[in-house]
């Protein structure tokens, strides 16, 4: 095991109707005057926005709105908060939504309190500090409610980079199921799909002796495999939405992460993916795993079939570690199918012909991505080309 | 599932020689005058607390020393502490040691900021402040060093009593498990088995519907099932004390706890004999559970098959799940027989003819004790009656 620093510091508030307890919590954590960042109209049209505001009010609390985050979010909304942030010397920011609110909410928060272009952190400045973020989620799916991450598209050339840092971390978090009950399926497979991902990134390590997060890695890929069946069977099952829904919390937070080497190749691989065509980021990550994951097994064929045998409780072939090895990503391919998630280009309306485009816009030149197996710009070719 | 808040903000510094940077936690914390609170001569012999001091000195760091914490931490040395924090205007607390030290120094912090007597608390009023707590551990075992609780036997009457608040998680905890290398093997395997207790107070609960706490929580078990007879066969097996270390705060932080009842009869059961006998708290906890779970499974016999089935690779009897339930409850008692625990009162030096006087120190009255099933004094009576 690595030596490492593990720092969740994020008050969560999880349960029915939880949201109405906005107000409280936004003045125990000193918010006096708040942003309130969300996406499209259903936060408006469900009433949450109105709940939400009604319960700060009722403390005291003043706001200013805005809306319009889409998912990927882009730059250009970022920097109009940052703009009325300073403005309004706002000191609080409570994004209601899904991870591509929340990711533009840590964007403003982060340039609010920077003199330069908030962009200059997501190639690669260091994140010292930021205004508060609080999160109302409506989607388990991101982490981003618990996690230090935030992601944004640059819409000049429609880069997605990535960003993290403790001080964007959110301070309090309220998580109610309820608010997930309303998701088309679609979106629920692609949030499932994504706490997998953010499990499978820091599962497939070269640290050895990591039995403890190995297992807490499982145990959350174990209750999304059973869980998000349920919940897409009837969309109003509370508990599979809140088991899903802490799942997705616990998946980011690097609980599964603590003293290991992390990979997240089949993340940036699917960053281009989704900056070129804009698909649904869960879809992506569908797509990228399995083509990475026959790419790379023989690197650590027992570790794969470890993955198989825990996770997809796959018998083991003990004369033949490779046959279980494939079972396992092949369980991991049918259990994407079985939730409706795309697993090939072609579903995705992703193009072969495109794949010289993503092999550089990803930018590696000389240089490698991900940590289990380094690869090169011909690797990741092959992985597209596995993907097709 | 319950509704649930969940706020772990300890800042964990985990690895390797990682003790040489408490000086600078202490300082990014706000600690400018410290107590130094400590066990026995161990951490004094072996040079701990010397790197410890020269740590604090370096970030020019002032500090008093306190010593002397025993097993079963003592009311009388948490009033010298909090004399000496009152009269030296301490500000901070960093424990060097293990639970024990860690629940002493919790009281202390408490008392500190309290003009009445500390004991208060322990008898259930409301903590609402308290000074920051660090921690150096030094034993994987009692979890204080991420909880937000604390265990203290007064000496008036040899009460020992629990209390619980956010204000004593400590602000930064340091987990080197080098430091455990040395302990002695019996101290080792009861860590172990008081960990596992902490996950299976827990674990059996009649909240239906929480399969990520479930998982988590057999995460954890099947880690320390494991990874107790590696070190135990080697002491200076590194990777083995690392992943107990973690696993001993993950089960104890309330990871394993959220959206649950949680049972804690056992536990209190096990206060009434160590109070008693001063008996180890592990090796009380290993005589209880045992006893406790026999009494207890007809309550729910398939949670106790899953344990069985999911916990200790037992085969399910689909015919008679009983028979796996019971089949999981004796795993448990040979494990801790392998590791070199007692399950029984005899092993342990407690007697029979005591069990009145353990049910009467108790306290329960016509009262209950437990929520997985609520035990009066006469179920009590039984249940330490097949420990015997």
């Amino acid at each position: 095991m690595n030596n490492f620093n593990f720092y969740s510091p994020t008050f969560f508030v999880f349960g029915k109707e939880r949201e109405n307890e906005a107000g409280k919590y936004v003045k125990r954590f000193g918010g006096s005057k708040v942003l309130i960042h969300f996406g499209g109209g259903s936060v408006v049209k469900n009433g949450l926005l109105d709940r939400v505001k009604k319960s700060l009010a009722n403390e005291g609390i003043t706001f200013v709105e805005l809306g319009g985050v889409v998912p990927n979010p882009r730059s250009g909304l970022v920097y109009e908060g940052i703009d009325i942030c300073k403005r309004e010397n706002i000191d609080f920011i409570l994004a209601v939504g899904g991870g591509s609110v929340i990711d533009s909410a840590k964007a403003i928060a982060l340039g609010t309190l920077y003199d330069g272009d908030f962009w200059d952190f997501y190639l690669g400045k260091q994140v010292e500090k930021a205004l508060p973020v609080a999160t109302i989620l409506t989607i388990s799916a991101a982490g981003s409610e618990g996690s230090s991450g935030s992601v944004i598209t640059h819409e000049n050339g429609m880069l997605k980079r990535a960003c993290g840092g403790d001080a964007m971390r959110p301070v309090f978090s309220i998580l109610n199921p309820e608010l997930t009950c309303s998701l088309p399926n679609f979106q629920t497979a692609c949030g499932a799909t994504d706490m997998m991902a953010h499990v499978m990134e820091r599962y497939f390590t070269n640290t050895k002796n990591v039995e403890i997060s190995d297992r807490l890695s499982e145990g959350i890929l174990l209750t999304v495999i059973n869980e998000a069946p349920k919940a897409l069977a009837d969309k109003n099952d509370y508990e599979s939405r809140a088991n899903l829904m802490w799942a997705g919390m616990v998946a980011h937070n690097d609980t599964c992460g603590v003293g290991r080497d992390s990979d997240w190749s089949s993340h940036q691989m699917e960053h281009e993916l989704s900056g070129l065509y804009d698909v649904a980021h869960g879809a992506g990550l569908a797509v990228m795993f399995p083509a990475w994951m026959k790419y790379v097994m023989h690197h650590d064929i027992m570790r794969f079939a470890q993955f198989a045998v825990r996770v997809w409780g796959c018998e083991m072939d003990f004369q033949n570690p490779e046959k279980t090895a494939l079972h396992g990503i092949e369980c991991y391919e049918k259990f994407m199918t079985s939730i409706g998630m795309p697993i090939r280009f072609s579903e995705l309306g992703a193009k072969a012909e495109d794949i010289p485009i993503l092999v550089k816009t990803m930018g590696l030149g000389k240089g490698t991505v991900g940590s289990f197996v380094k690869l090169t710009e011909e690797d990741v070719t092959k992985i597209y080309e596995l993907a097709v």
